[in-house]
Formats: structure tokens, C-alpha cells, sequence
């Protein structure tokens, strides 16, 4: 079982964004950015060109508010997405406000931020939604 | 009109991955790696977030064939997705092989490729769709 599918049934806690049936969103705990969401199908796949068409469409439609969400609430240049999965097997989409090409090179080094700052980013962004 | 406008309309020739009435897939000419295409949807829209839900899910849906052909093409661990945009005002999908987090890392050097070589990358990946 991947990390993710435990933060899905609850093993490991996180900072929900958002939830329906079949996707869940929340911070990512190494962010590069403040703002730095992951989105989830709750099905297990590990490539997202494994999913099934139409909860690949639904993947992207679920994140689309929450990418509005995270530009009202760490204004930037605009939302971006990376999809990159060579750590966690399963299909993980990154949305990230971004200012320069740097912000979303997973190269460089992961903020570190404390739990107060993720609980301030989380309700930032909820209260966009 | 965007760059890529012209290119939807021809005024701009481009190595031509697949079209629809909706969406084309051509090799990006400034590649991070051998295989790297542009998924865009016709509509000039900046921001992709900003696309109408349908054509949203349907962008992702039209490029999850073209990231199976390129990993065909172009054996890799994964394909993965970037969706930056600092540079064009009309959104784009950026789908390319990945063997490291380096390989999708916008802020590294492209490669310069001759017309011969993007000719044989283009037949290699419409081969495998």
C-alpha cells in the first residue's frame, strides 16, 4: 500500500484541501512552494496514463477549482502542474503557484515549513475554494 | 494570436504528433528531451484552469494515448506531465519521458535537434500510437 492510499484511509493524517468519492487534495509536506497541493485519485494506479479515461477527466476537472483557490490565496504569475511519480507509485498531480521556471524544478531543495505555517497555508487555500 | 494559434492554423509548420476537432500534439522544438510534445487545445485560452470543464478533462483525454506512444517510443520510467506557461499565453501540456526529476526541470538547457532529427522523434512516437 502506497503512503498515499494510507493518507486516503486515514492512517497517516495530512492537510486536506478537498474530498469527493473518487480524488482527494492536500498539501504537500515538501513543498517547494507555499501553496504546493497534491491531487489524488483514490484509486490505487501508479502511471496516470493507467487511469481509466473518465477518472482521468475527472482528475483534472476536481483540481481545476482548487488550482483557482491556491492563485487567490498565494497570489502569482498563475498555476502550475507537474506530474512526475518516479517516488510515490501512485498517480500524484502537482499544483503549485509559480512565479519563475524555478519554482516548479523538483531539483532544488523542499521548504520547510511547521505544522502552524501547513495549518495557516491549508485554511488560506479552503477559504478560496 | 499566440504562437500556437498560428500553429493550430497552419502559418506556422509544426512536427505533428495528432488532431482533433479539439486538441494537437506536436513535438515541442525547444525539447528537454528526445520525445517531448505540446498537447494544446484549440481554444485560445491562457490559463488552464480557465478552459470550460469539458474541454479540460478532454485535453488530459486526448494526450493519454500520446504519453503511452511516447513511452513506446522512448522507453523510459514514465512520461510525465508540465503545465507551466510563463512563456505562451495559450495553455499547454507538456508530456515527456522522464528517467530523472532533471529531465522535466525547465530551468536546464534545451537540446538543439536538426529538422531530420525532429522528423524521425515525430515518426517514432505516431508509429506507436
Amino acid at each position: 500500500m502506497t503512503i498515499f492510499s494510507k493518507i486516503i484511509n486515514g492512517e497517516i493524517p495530512c492537510y486536506k484541501i478537498a474530498e469527493d468519492d473518487r480524488f482527494l487534495a492536500f498539501l504537500d509536506v515538501f513543498p517547494l512552494t507555499r501553496g504546493h497541493v497534491l491531487v489524488i485519485p483514490k484509486a490505487e494506479v501508479d502511471k496516470f496514463y493507467d487511469l481509466d479515461t473518465d477518472t482521468l477527466g475527472g482528475w483534472i476537472q476536481f483540481a481545476q477549482p482548487i488550482a483557482k483557490a491556491i492563485e487567490k490565496a498565494f497570489p502569482c504569475k498563475r498555476v502550475g502542474i507537474s506530474v512526475i511519480g518516479l517516488e510515490v507509485p501512485h498517480a500524484h498531480m502537482h499544483l503549485l503557484p509559480l512565479n519563475t521556471m524555478d519554482d516548479i524544478n523538483f531539483t532544488r531543495p523542499k521548504l520547510q515549513l511547521s505544522p502552524e505555517e501547513f495549518s495557516a497555508i491549508r485554511e488560506k487555500i479552503v477559504a478560496c475554494l
